[in-house]
């Protein structure tokens, strides 16, 4: 397996973690993001959105989308659960990731430690910080009843939400206010091959 | 099977889709959103998030999230794929969907067709313009070069992407220069027990 993607990307640290958990051997071919290298023709032709992260399998088949990639290198494993409704639970967090999560907490992350939040992005910054709570707050509520986001297993529905939560204060939220959720990233860390993006940056020889 | 939707939205069309294509009795509760009907406490004790579609299982289970809800209606038939690979294909277009397509198109038909493009919306209106056309010409892409997003064979990632892109000229967006898009649209329209959105809101009662 090969993977074009940037660790300190959430998307992409997704991946990392699935491929430590389950210790598939890969190549990670890093790709900065700021250089233009998701623009370059090569990168366009092996995926014409020009997004990370980005799957090539042994076969020289390319899949995109994180959580697409996540539940494919944990296909048969207890990750993706045990049936199709558990499975279906499962993506149920992931789309939920997709639409009501990342495009709150990840872009405030963004423009608040990448970008520095220069004047002309604070009040979409601003903006972002009501939906992100929105959705830790429903994360919180699920997670005060069972241990995990779909219950009592660990599943890639956990590894998606965590990637973009466990950084979310470098997006200006306070998770103080979300006991259980803040329980949950801690069983999160502890499970079995877990990789902390600092650690898994280092090893790509990237300093965060 | 117990649906809670409103067919005009096109999340909840893809699971009236799949419903009717693969023949599976249900009840269709429909749900007027700007009556409130999402942010009752009633609703709100089966779904936190006040989201509309909604599916509640015979055993009285919910499952939320439009692509999670049809990939689960159609668990373990052709509509989602072969193998594991091809089921990640589905997945990769429909976290496509959720994440580069709707929320241009589908926020763009919003505006336009159920407030009238307000004055104080216009500007984001028009914001939405560029994002849905990348979205549109990376399907019309893959679409020139086979008939379905996925392949060969007809997938619910193709009712996951025909249920926005299909009213997409509500939004704005001219198809004319999406020849291959145009041609999947009929394609799409001519599948066994295919129901248009109009018909089935018809059926409930709703005119368009
Ligand atoms: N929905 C996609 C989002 C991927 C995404 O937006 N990746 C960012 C980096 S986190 C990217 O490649 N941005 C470059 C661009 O959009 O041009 C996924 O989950 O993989
Ligand atoms: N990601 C969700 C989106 C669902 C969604 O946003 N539904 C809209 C109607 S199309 C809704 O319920 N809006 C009410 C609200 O968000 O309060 C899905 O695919 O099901």
């Amino acid at each position: 397996m090969k993977v074009y993607g940037d660790i300190v990307s959430g998307n992409c640290y997704k991946v990392k973690l699935v491929l430590a958990m389950l210790g598939i051997s890969h190549d990670w071919i890093h790709i900065d993001i700021m250089a233009g290298e998701t623009t370059n023709s090569a990168f366009l032709k092996r995926h014409p959105l020009g997004k990370i992260p980005l799957l090539e399998t042994p076969s020289g088949e390319f899949l995109s989308e994180s959580n697409a990639i996540i539940n494919y290198l944990a296909a048969g494993t207890p990750l993706v659960g045990q049936n199709a409704f558990s499975y279906a639970k499962i993506q149920q967090w992931q789309f939920f990731e997709q639409y009501s999560h990342e495009p709150y907490i990840a872009v405030a992350r963004f423009i608040n430690k990448y970008l520095g939040c220069p004047t002309d992005r604070q009040q979409e910054f601003a903006a972002k910080q009501a939906g992100g709570h929105r959705a830790l707050g429903y994360m919180d509520q699920q997670l005060s009843m069972t241990p995990f986001l779909t219950g009592a297993v660990f599943t890639t529905a956990d590894i998606a939400l965590y990637a973009y939560t466990h950084v979310a204060h470098e997006g200006g939220f306070a998770l103080s206010g979300y006991p259980a959720l803040g329980r949950w990233l801690s069983l999160v860390a502890a499970q079995p091959g877990y990789i902390s993006m600092h650690d898994a940056a280092r090893a790509q020889g990237i300093t965060l």
